[in-house]
């Protein structure tokens, strides 16, 4: 099917989603859940076929690593299940609701957004996240997961239409793209006039390119370069816990620390105790001139570096004489993510939450909880550094949108 | 200057205006106000050349007369300006504070977007009163406006950055495209790194053309192919006056009637009688078949006037045979903006409001409601029917987004 009826017909089935009861929703849920119990040989030969392709050509271990699904991936993708099933179902909340001078009685209704486009890369339990997501939220989703990923993909998207059609409903309500001709996409991307969203995960250059060639809005984050910022004033033994946890817990991840900065007053007390640390755990600094002269024996930190989301145990380390310094070092350098401050003032601590527009910023906690259920989201699409709709993790309630409600008893427009 | 290099500055005063208390902004508009006062006869003989130049081109007289800068349209300026300096600061809000399992305190805190990029034709007002809300909404702008108003929007431009300039504040808060160069404004629309949100406000052709240049999200409505619905158990009575003012109260508005949905059981009792009112007030209707048999002598709507939007004193009119049939003209037809229903059945009101995810959806009210100060937003900076972030009139909070805050002492990710 050509771009445009696809997206044409989902369109079409989103007027019915955004209808469907919550228990409607939750039992398609249950039947996916109990699919994938009774085709777990199913799922993890298909994905078979994705791993032995990639390692015939030659794909990366720690990408070979994501595509995998095994016992413990089909539980964690049951358990996502799960989770969504308990949230509370978005869809028709009212609120706002009051008299205008006229009488008319104007609220803000919760709606679906519509069609969501995800585009993603590796990782096959997307599919089932993504899809899950959407459905409770009312929305139709179109999923374009990797090419290294398709028997993987194609094998899960079966049990959800299978879900689908267990309950009555369409097989329009979510479509799984595989191809990977560039125009077909390309076209996809133009669909305005249908598609309502587009989320992208996955590297940078999928993400510009999505960005350069979608006339639809496209949530996303590029790249997390979260900083820690050091305070004159900080508890130093628990600036260590924090920067060894947003170092080291997990470092592929976008809301690992990249940059510290150090207040100049407590660098030579914090830094040599903290680089032990660090050096303790296998992870690598890269310091500015003034660290360097109270670390020994670690690499320079390039200009390029303070830019660096190193995925990996690395991290740049710069002494700033102020927050003043700290604050600009993280504007500029910064991507919008995540920063945190580890400080016992209280001007200091309510300075950096307010003058810093990060999708999340913190005081005295690691970085790494940027996330959907840390926060308390019950469940995460992705995370949004885009300044619109949903800064931060998206949960249901970013999938949805308020439109205006009014009950009138006759009130025109004088 | 280079699009990159007005951008980038504009960006980096963002920081500034986003934290700047509500007085000072109040007072930048108060002073702004007082500029406009003493300085009318220089925006009135500014304006006069803009109006001088229309008229030599041979300009639409419905243009020139947008055009115009009157005693009046300055009043209206600065009344929108009172109005803007009366509402209250949506910057700062902190919501949904709450703790979560591991005693981190978490929550929203509202910031503004960042920087806005404006684009409008005609209406030079729309220079001071896009200048005012994203100012008071702590965003800086970027205001392009149309060319046939060259002189009047650098004139009111005059005042606002010397409004800035009293209050001590940098120039480099808001910014006026003057340049109607094309290959100019194109690569203005691909500077997402710093710019944050495009509004563009006009005709559908421009529009277009932003959405599809731009890598920048787009807040917008193409247009407003507006329904009524007149079920099956509305008030005939009350039917008409709402039909007759969402028709001729402002007919060239986003938010006039364009399609009028008739319940055939009530066709021969309603419309004779609304046909004559119609009538009486100039307004030329198109029926489909059954229209044409029971109102003689109008002319017959073709399958292209289901999408118009008129604007002007013409209306199509359909008569439906359930509430199914309406639902679904209106989803195929419409244009998300605003539907109404009229009716005294409790089922059908709610049916219909459920059912139909335009931007505003009334029950008994007129469609010329839909309006940023009739919804109690007290101002507007147009209306979208994006189905994301603001979804209806946007008023100041819709020009903020919510960031996560979280105050911890020692949280770390497990």
């Amino acid at each position: 099917m050509k771009p445009a009826e696809i997206a044409k017909n989902i369109k079409d089935a989103s007027h019915i989603v955004a209808h469907l009861d919550s228990e409607k929703k939750n039992k398609v849920l249950y039947t996916l859940h109990d699919l994938i119990s009774k085709n777990t040989d199913y799922i993890i030969s298909e994905n078979k076929k994705d791993i032995l392709n990639a390692e015939n050509a030659g794909l990366q271990k720690s990408l070979i690593e994501r595509l995998k699904i095994d016992g413990k991936v089909i539980k964690e993708m049951q358990s996502s299940i799960e989770d969504v099933i308990g949230l509370p179902d978005p869809v028709g909340e009212v609120t706002k609701l009051s008299k205008r001078p006229n009488g008319l009685l104007v609220g803000k209704m919760r709606v679906p957004i519509g069609v969501i486009l995800i585009i993603y890369e590796s990782r096959p339990n997307v599919t089932v996240d993504a899809f899950s997501l959407c459905l409770k939220s009312g929305n139709c989703a179109i999923l374009k997961g990797g090419s290294e990923a398709v028997h993987s993909n194609i094998a899960l998207f079966n049990l959800i239409t299978e879900s689908l059609q267990r309950e009555g409903l369409s097989e329009d309500v979510v479509k799984l793209v595989t191809t990977s001709d560039r125009s077909y996409i390309y076209e996809l991307l133009k669909q305005d006039e249908y598609i309502d969203l587009i989320i992208p995960r996955g590297g940078e250059a999928l993400i510009k390119n999505v960005v350069e060639q979608s006339t639809i809005p496209v949530l996303k984050h590029y790249k997390g370069v979260c900083h820690i910022y050091v305070d004159e004033w900080a508890d130093i033994e628990l600036a260590c816990r924090i920067c060894l946890n947003a170092k080291v817990q997990k470092p592929a991840t976008c809301n690992a620390l990249e940059t510290l900065l150090v207040h100049e007053s407590v660098a030579r007390t914090f830094l040599p105790h903290m680089a032990k640390i660090f050096s303790d755990h296998g992870v690598a600094l890269k310091g500015c001139d003034k660290t360097l002269e109270i670390v020994k024996g670690i690499e320079k930190a390039e200009e390029t570096d303070w830019y660096e989301e190193y995925l990996d145990l690395v991290l740049s380390v710069k002494i700033v004489k102020d927050m003043d310094e700290a604050i600009s070092h993280i504007r500029k350098y910064g991507s919008d993510h995540t920063e945190a401050i580890v400080t016992k003032n209280y001007d200091n601590a309510w300075r950096f939450l307010r003058e810093l527009n990060s999708s999340l910023v913190l005081v005295n906690a690691s970085t790494r909880l940027n996330d959907g259920y840390q926060l308390g989201l019950g469940a995460e699409m992705g995370i949004s550094t885009t300044r619109l709709h949903a800064f931060g993790p998206m949960g249901l309630e970013e999938l949805t949108v308020t439109k205006f409600i009014a009950f009138g008893n006759g009130q025109l427009r004088e």
